[in-house]
């Protein structure tokens, strides 16, 4: 086992350091965010995306202003609505092309090739492509002052999905609509399913469902 | 393509619409974090721990009051620091056991068969079975008012990994040390490697690395 410490941490090259933390919470979402402007539309990856809970059904993401993502954040400030799509395995070169700093005024469906989607008259497109996606609304943006981001709460509005991949439990099935995850910035993963275990009580043996 | 309006949401039963919500923000990194009060060294596995930037190097998680992970909280409050310890396939039903509801000066190390280990002068134990650890001091607590959840702001100490899971550019390969993803609360899942794509920029083509 190698150890690195805070100070060796500190000592290291920039990008490296980066590329060390940003893989050490685990596995992480992969969402495209889409959102509006008065010009364009704009898509964006991200891979911040989290649930912060049921009920009310809320999602929190954390934007930094001077990321590309900036134009998503300017976008939700002004309309205060977004939509949420699962990137899966058939459109990931398309999703993280998303990540390029095109300019502002610039369709990042437009420039990747993905389609646009208006569903049930909210005013942002979803991803035609994208089998799991969400409408949003925005709450609240909370500064975090430790180092300039902005995390943003959204409630969950309208959800579309494949009927295919709702399970009798009320879950979905995020594996069988191939859903990604990613590890740091660029790397890519599928998933493969290890089971579902029961839920856990202290002297009672869990088993796999 | 099936579609879940939000006055329909509303309507389900809280269990099954709790789960279908979970599942919405995509796959979950899977840790086991643990605390310590004056009695006993606590552990809890934690779906919600998320990159909030690398410099500094922070991570945020989510805890709700009401849940078993109360216990966490309480123990951070008092001493302010925690260690995270990344899930993996050998011990995936030891995690999962974690979120039994133990009473509280009951160590769940013990009853879930996981080994405590000290490292560095650090106080609280890290998860010896783990991996992919690191410790971390705790800045500040947000109450997200929308739900009465508590979000924590962490600073990152000392890591530790085993040396064959670095890789050259800084980054800690977590598939090759089978950390573990999770979907809603209690479906598991390993990864298969998509691949790694080249840093994205307008009109240029990406590359598979």
């Amino acid at each position: 086992m190698k150890t690195l410490t805070k100070n060796e941490r500190e000592k290291l090259d920039r990008r490296y350091r980066a590329k060390l933390i940003n893989s050490l919470s685990g596995f992480k979402s992969v969402n495209l965010i889409a959102t509006k402007s008065e010009k364009s539309s704009n898509l964006s990856i991200i891979s911040s995306a989290f649930h912060l809970g049921a009920d009310p059904a809320l999602m929190g993401f954390i934007i930094r202003p001077d990321s590309v993502v900036r134009g998503t954040l300017k976008n939700l400030r002004k309309n205060g609505i977004c939509t949420l799509n699962h990137a899966h395995s058939n459109i990931v070169e398309q999703a993280h092309q998303t990540s390029a700093r095109y300019p502002e005024n610039v369709s990042e469906f437009e420039q990747v090739k993905l389609n646009e989607e208006y569903l049930d008259g909210f005013e942002i497109p979803f991803v035609k492509e994208s089998k799991i996606k969400f409408s949003l609304k925005m709450l609240r943006e909370i500064v975090i002052q430790e180092n300039g981001t902005h995390m943003i709460i959204c409630e969950i509005q309208n959800i579309y999905y494949p009927k295919d991949v709702l399970l009798e439990d009320g879950s979905i099935d995020i594996h069988k609509a191939e859903t990604l995850t990613v590890s740091g910035l660029d790397t890519y993963f599928e998933t493969t399913k290890i089971g579902k275990l029961s839920y856990a009580k202290p002297d009672k043996d869990l088993e796999w469902l």
